[in-house]
Order: structure tokens, then sequence, then C-alpha cells
């Protein structure tokens, strides 16, 4: 083998090995060598230069039964920081979070609705600084920026291509923060972030076939398929609002009659709530639903019923290990988990329905930032 | 790096070589180096291996304007063969496959409805036998069985759970068959076979994200996801057969209404007819439909609108590259295209209508056979 493959292996062998300790810690050098098929003497050695880089801690020792003790192996928790960011039509988070994933510092700044690109930025770049000072975060112990937002985005290029939340057009996000803050820049889909915090830490913790549905002002879902986020052919994979599940249904802006979204969004269901009552908001609905009145439970049982399917449609085509569900409607209105349950189970194809379970995102609104955060080790660390 | 360490990743690296040699040529070893990311020198030595041992040939001289002339390399179409066999109600088919993916030799045989499993067995057997002594195949270099069949298959056991064409149920098949033949056996679902053809050398030749649908007397699809085939959960991703179309609409006999199966497959099809005509097959309402029937017309047309929503759903979820129709119905009817792509032009969701091409199989009947004879190739041979 030549000289120059074999330091490249090393490499990807020493990332592989850290990834690792940080996803199954704590872990033993012997279990690390099961896992990647490789010799302890070789793990060891590469466990030995991470630990003089300090990327690793021994943390404690265990007996497997016979011979000498084993001791675990761990991430240094302070060794880096990675930013991850939330923008929305009303609001910025900011999270600073360490290498083993906890959030370290936080911040949340309100946000107009015709908020000007550049003005959005400079109060990003504002209060990120100001956050990294007041909790002394060394700045060369931060690697980078993730950004999840919601709308149709070229991960690539950091571009944002369309977001209707933000009324953001063909913005090079990746590169205008970049120059703003000096740190590189990840930037994806809000739901694409949110699944990478559930896979990480949440509810479908190191799961490989994992589906997050988000139910809210927009349905989506973002796919983890074979261990992996799946994109599709122009990162627009996971669609599920503007599939068709009524072909005599309503109409949907998107020229379409039928989108699944036309059933459960929170537009959709104040449209037809402000057929029947003067409503101000969607928490006006839930709060009418609470109340008995019968035209809410009418709108929120069709809806329902429509998730259900949309759960039951999804798991035919991807066949995965857990649905998480997520989102507004589910947050602000708990008690419509009961309702879904009860049509699942009526709904869902008899040959998956053992096989699957399905959770609710116990991360609430700090699922994107936390899961961008990850994302930007995942994708930006990459160590000698 | 340790000693059993290089073993196995020079034995990786020579498998890998060999494979995209076979996927890519005719390729120069330069070209190869690029894609792997290995050395030139690395490349030429296990070329030179690979030479000796009678997997790959140098085909011609290119020159790419400066220096030397560059030979390309092939893999040696006679080096090895695989055995593809499909099974189906009323027909067996077999095939046998050379290293390029050529069927150099082919046979098939009825089926009875009815027919007892061992009988089933023996006659793959038999005929098999025939094949490869009538086309002096020598056996020593036939790797091995693939057999693609419908219906719910335990790929990992080669169990058949159920299969209710052959109705078979719970039945070993990769055991059962290599106990006869003494050749190691593969056994998947007959879309997932398909679909590595189409992959191989058909409509999706080395496209990472494709879909296959297969619209006949069954309804399913078989992906490909990042280059692999996708298999979820439980291997029963892809049964676009029952997913809800429509909640108001026919009830399925899975149990739920409105299941996608109950407009499309060929059975939905003759129920609906004989409501109107005495109809013996599905080609006599094909018939009529030519004849210029409006009952005919009127069925077929609902099936081409529920054909239509189910790619625009499929193409939301799963985003791919290509979509490629196959089946029973597109293969007897292809006047039925026509229909179907006029409707994709209404129903496909505007953002992902330019980024997807839709295809039909060319491969016709002898789809499966080549595709199990492919997946024999790249899941049996590894070599030394």
């Amino acid at each position: 083998m030549e000289k120059q493959d074999q330091l490249l292996m090393k490499k990807q062998n020493k990332n592989l090995v850290l990834e690792i300790i940080r996803n199954q810690s704590p872990i033993s050098r012997m279990e690390i060598a099961k896992v990647i098929g490789m010799s302890p003497t070789s793990i060891t050695r590469i466990v030995n230069e991470l630990h003089i880089q300090g990327y690793v801690r021994e943390t404690e020792l265990v007996t497997s039964g016979v011979g000498r003790k084993a001791a675990l192996l761990d991430v240094c928790d302070d060794v880096l920081y990675t930013i991850g960011i939330e923008l929305d039509k009303l609001i910025i988070k900011i999270g600073i979070v360490n290498y083993v994933g906890e959030i370290v510092a936080w911040k949340s700044v309100e946000r107009e609705a015709f908020e000007d690109y550049n003005e959005t930025l400079d109060k990003v770049n504002l209060n990120l600084k100001v956050l990294i000072d007041i909790n002394r975060i060394p700045t060369e112990k931060i690697i980078g920026i993730a950004v999840g937002l919601p709308g149709l985005i070229d991960y690539k290029k950091g571009v944002v291509m369309v977001s209707d939340q933000l009324k953001w057009k063909n913005v090079n996000l990746a590169d205008d923060l970049k120059q703003l803050t000096q740190f590189d820049v990840i930037v994806d889909n809000e739901l694409k972030m949110k699944i990478v915090a559930e896979n990480f830490k949440g509810m479908t913790k190191d799961s490989r076939n994992a589906v997050l549905v988000g139910i809210g002002s927009g349905i989506g879902s973002a796919i983890i398929l074979n261990g992996e986020i799946y994109r599709g052919e122009t990162n627009n994979a996971g669609e599920i609002g503007h599939t068709v599940i009524d072909p005599t249904g309503n109409v949907c802006h998107c020229g379409k009659v039928g989108c699944l979204a036309t059933y459960i969004s929170e537009g959709a269901i104040l449209t037809d709530s402000r057929k029947v009552k003067e409503i101000g908001s969607i928490d006006d609905v839930f709060d009418s639903y609470r109340n008995g009145e019968s035209w809410a439970i009418n709108i929120l049982d069709r809806t329902s019923t429509y998730i259900a399917l949309a759960i039951s449609n999804i798991l035919c085509l991807y066949n995965p290990e857990v649905i998480i569900l997520s989102g507004n409607t589910i947050e602000k209105l708990p008690e419509i988990k009961e309702a879904i349950e009860q049509k699942c189970e009526l709904y869902i194809w008899e040959p998956i329905k053992e096989s699957v379970k399905i959770v609710y995102s116990q991360l609430s609104d700090r699922g994107v930032v936390l899961g961008a955060a990850i994302q930007a080790q995942n994708l930006l660390l990459n160590i000698e």
C-alpha cells in the first residue's frame, strides 16, 4: 500500500474512532475494535493520540468477569464547541453546544415579520458575540455555526432558495454569515436539523431508519435512512405536505387538489375555523376545542384523521423503526395525541403495525438549535 | 497499522476496484484511482492481480491529449456466471448470466397455479441442470443462484414469509434450493431484483436515487436510495399499494379504506369491469378499451388518474432522479402511458417536476431474472 493511502486511511480511522466514542460513550477500547473491525492494538494507538490531543478521556474501570479491568472512554466535553441557530418568522434562537451535545449557553431574540435580511444577520452576529463573551467560550475552540430554518435550501452551497416564513429568496446565508462572524457556516432545513438532534440524544437515538414529521404552520418530514439524512435528488425528499390524500378534496395553494397540508396545517385549520367563528389565532381554536365547542372538535377530529392517514402512508413507503411527531400543533394541543393514536390503530397496515414505534419529540423548542450544533460537529470536525 | 487490518483492507480494495471496472467499463487505471481516491500505483498493483486471476483485461488504448496512451480496462465476461430465477404463479424463468450481465442461456417452464412447493423446486433443479449441460457452462465458474418472487421475503434468511401468488408460507427457499442444487442461494422480492437490473444496465443505470413501480396483479415499488436498495426496518419499504389515496373510497382486502391497490391492480380493474360486462381476463378489458367501449375507458381513465397521483406522492416523499414504470398493465396496455403522462403534468408538485424523469422499463419479461443474477454477483462474489 502506498504511503499517501496509508496516511489518508489513518486519518479516516482516527475520525471514525472519535465519532464512535462520542456517540457510544462510555465505551471500552475492545468494544470500539469490535464495532470497526480493527485490531485492539490499532485502536489503542489511535486512542492514545486522541487522548494526547485532548479529545478523549478515561472515565471508569469495569470488569468483564475475567482478566484485568478495562477502562471506559468518553469524549472531553469542553474540547470544542459549535453554534446552533434557528431562524423563524418571529424568533431567532442561538445556542452554544459542547462536544457531548449539551447546550452551555442560550439566547433567543425577537425578529420582526418583515425584517430585512441584513438586519437579521446583524442581529444574529451581535447576539452571538455577546453570548460568547458572557460565557467566556474560547473562540479558538468554536469550530463553526449551523443554521436551521424553514424553506427550500441548497445545503451544499448554503443558499436559502426560498423561505416563505422569512420572506427570503436566493440568499447565500452561509457566505454572508461567515463574512460577518468569521466562522464556517452550514445551512439546512429546520426539520433536517431537528432529526439530527433526535438521532443524537432524542427519541430516535441511534435509529438507522427514522422519520420526523413536523405538524404546525408548515407540514413536512425529515428522514434518516440507513443512518444518514436522506435528501433525494434535489433535497426535497419528505415533502409529505403536498402528497395527495383526497383527490376530490380541498384545493391547495400549490395548484393541486387534496394535498395533506390543506387538512392539517395551522393555516388550513384557521381558514376552516373562520368559516364558523371570528378567530384570532390558532390558540383560540385549541381553546374552543378544550371548551368542547362542537365546530372545533369537528375540525380537529378531521385533522387527527388525516394525520393518522399520513402516518400510515409514511410507514408503507419508508417502513421506519420510529416515527416521531413534532411541531406546534402537537406541542400546544397534546390532547390530540390520543385521537391520533386511536386512528393509527385503525389505519396502519397490519404487516408493519408491530414493527414501528410512534413517539413524540421531547426536545421542545430547543431541538433545531441542538441538531444544528450536532450537525456542525458532524460536518466540520476533521482532526488530523 | 496492524497486519490483519491491512490484509482485510487490501481485500476490500481489490473487490471495490473490480466492482468499479465491472460497472464503469471501459475505464482507465487513472479514472479508477480518482473514483476511489487511492494512488495510481496502488490501483496498478491491484489491477495486475485481477488480470492474473482472469477477472479483467485491457480493451483499447486511448489518448487524453498529452503523454502516452492509457489502456482501458474491462472485466472478462466468461470468468464467472450466476443463475437468475423468477418464480411466478404460472411460470418459472431461468437465466444463466455472465460477468458483464449478458443472459447466455434462457429457459422458461410452466408452473401450475397450485403446484406443490417441492414439485416447483424439483422442476427448477431439473431444468437448471439441463440448461447448464446444454450450454456447457463450467459448474465451477457458477458462483450462485438468486431467486426473485412476489411476496414478503426475509431476504437475510432466504425465507418466503408469505407469497399469495405462489401460495407459499414460511418456506426456507434458500436452504431448500441450496440442498438440491449445491449452489449458494439468495432470495428477494421480484421488484427489488428488477430494480437491480434497471440500475445495472436499464433505464436507471447508475442512478443513486430511483424508484421502480410495478403495476399489474400486485402494486408495489422498489427503491434505490444513495445507490443501494432501501428496505426499511422489516423489508416492507415501498408498499405503495397500501397507501391511502382516498379515505372515503374503496374497501381494501387489507381492512383499510381507499388503498391505492383498490383502484389500479388487475384484480380491482376486473372486479369493476365485471359489474358492467361478463369479462374473462384482464386482456378482455384492455381489448374493450381499445374498441372504444365507454365503460372500459371510464374504468381505465380512473386507473391512470390514480397511477399519476401515486407517482406524484412517490416523488414528494422520495424525490428520486428517475421513476420507472413497469408491470403487466403498462406492458400490455401501452396506450395508458399517454394518459398517465398527461395527468402527471397536472398532478406533480411544481418544485420537483423539473428534476425527475419518468420512464418505462425496457427489460420486459427478463428484468427479474437479470436483476437476480446481477444481485448474486453483488452479494456472492468476494475474491481473495
